[in-house]
């Protein structure tokens, strides 16, 4: 399996990116990488671990002070859209991973990939911890920001093929983000896309609130990508400032401190459990043509082996067959 | 200073609303309590406890399963409809507190007492902890739903006069909840409101994202009831489900229980800050033409005591006329 890293996108590119795919290599070897970058460098770090690697020259970077759809337009030969070029033109490649600029990441998606037929917009997941034992993804989480119900209703169908991939889960259970349980609740958007969900063919469970994101009774939380910013960053957010008055308080009581030493294993817990994205794959961004796998910013080495597995995983599970054929019986179901 | 209490709204009722009456009585002693609802049941809590009390018979109430306008319609002889009517024709009355069905409150506030001139809608705008000493508030919370720019403005107006009288704060740092920074991020909505807060009389710092909000660097979130709803609910998720994962993690590792034990202040810490809303008042519905405080469902006394006080506050500092001269100050700057 070859994947292509766009390997200039990211706070910590080059050094990172190329040290992950060096880590995925190492760990899978029916892997190949195609690194897209400034070539010098990208050897300087590899310094002769150059098996099953290939490494496409692109002088140009793209950042998050350019416009979008104009870098991806303009800069021909930028890291990413090198890569973007390769994944369209190579068949022999299932997919991308970067760490760039989101904006562009989208842009470029939907400029040289395309969407899978029948979906209306590719969306962004990512996973979050939940208070019991399993992971919840948030469906759109801002790469749409109006959004019209038939959007949420694509959404819903890519979140749901999606998690029943990467947790191993026949149904997973979807809900649709509210202001309270009831059906007849919600915004003009939440009202109209509740009986669209209620007929699909997916595990609907209704309404629910951002208290019940975390709370590990949903698996997919579909909303627009607005709300959905609002909630996933309110989350990380509210995750920060009790971690950070927990640590006040510790250095400001003598005995908290020394307790503090005694509780090294639940802090560790807690770190392990709630920095979910730093070990994490990142999101795909569900409902393109090609599997395209996108880092935050200031990811790390771990993340893009991560990134590079979930590539590959999503790959050998068929994520966006089972995104057509979620389309396909959509459609029946509509006739 | 005479305060109407809905002695029947809200689950610990009448026992904690009344007894938090009386813990407001014997603080204040140039207060006034008048309770409605069932006279037998609420002379049995008072025991004797009777000065500075006026009981108004109330046979009904009003629960989470009536329909909130019908109720208020029909339901005339409810704690919160005789309350309403109380504030509506006393001029004596300044205020009214309850703990009642969030809908009928609403609903009761624009069909009973009408809205402050020039203002749209009223917003409910409850108070978070933040990483920092200072607090936030973030309106609106869920009270309406579907919103135009011209709402959030308003919202943003009486958001600032609020925040300025309950922290003493000259000039609140009001933001706009979004997607990004930057001025050109949003939805519909947000993008038509910037310009709206930009040149409105109030400290207006710009777009903040959900991440911002308990970073003690924003003192009012402007949004609409959807998004606030999400936040605010998916904030308080977050919360307890961290507290959640750490007390697992301390049960299951026997070092982390000795731990515990030494840390019993931090916990405490933790609880006092995160736990906000045991010790408020709950939320004014801003922008009625008198004054009304609505607590959570499931408070007890001594948050009643709190909106009581919180409705003594608001009336000394004048909440409505310092709303009313923002809202002439704005159609200043606007003509």
């Amino acid at each position: 399996m070859k994947v292509v890293v766009d390997a200039f996108g990211g706070d910590n590119a080059p050094l990172e990116i190329v040290e992950g795919a060096v880590l995925a290599l190492k760990k899978h070897k029916d892997l190949e990488v195609i690194l897209c970058g400034k070539e010098d460098k990208i050897k300087e770090i590899l310094n002769g671990r150059e098996e099953r690697i290939e490494i496409i020259n692109a002088d140009d970077v793209i950042t998050n002070d350019d416009v979008p759809t104009e870098a991806i337009r303009h800069k021909k030969n930028s890291s990413l859209v090198v890569a973007y070029d390769t994944l369209k033109t190579r068949d022999d490649v299932i997919g991308l991973v970067t760490a760039g600029s989101t904006g562009a990441v989208l842009a470029g998606a939907i400029m040289k990939i395309g969407r899978i037929k029948g979906i209306s917009r590719p969306a962004l997941a990512p996973i979050l911890p939940t208070k019991k034992d399993s992971d919840v993804i948030i469906i759109d989480s801002g790469a749409n920001i109006d959004c019209k119900p038939v959007n949420l209703l694509h959404f819903a169908l890519m979140g749901s093929a999606y998690y029943s991939i990467i947790y191993n889960v026949e149904s997973p259970r979807v809900a649709l983000l509210n202001n309270g349980a009831e059906e007849e609740k919600g915004n003009e958007l939440a009202k109209e896309t509740f009986p669209l969900l209620k007929n699909a063919p997916i595990n609907f469970i209704g309404n629910k609130e951002g208290s019940d994101f975390m709370s590990g009774d949903v698996d997919v939380m579909v909303t627009d990508g607005f709300a959905g910013n609002a909630l996933l960053k309110g989350t990380e957010g509210a995750v920060s400032a009790v971690v950070s008055i927990l640590k006040k308080s510790i250095k400001s009581h003598f005995l908290s401190m020394i307790g503090a030493i005694f509780m090294k294993k639940t802090f560790k817990d807690i770190k392990n459990r709630v920095d979910i994205q730093k070990k994490h794959a990142g999101s795909p961004l569900l409902g393109c043509k090609k599997l395209v796998v996108k880092n935050h910013g200031s990811c790390a080495r771990a993340n893009i082996l991560a990134s590079i597995e979930q590539t590959m995983k999503l790959y050998e599970n068929k994520l966006n067959q089972k995104i057509e054929e979620a389309i396909l019986k959509l459609e029946e179901t509509e006739n």
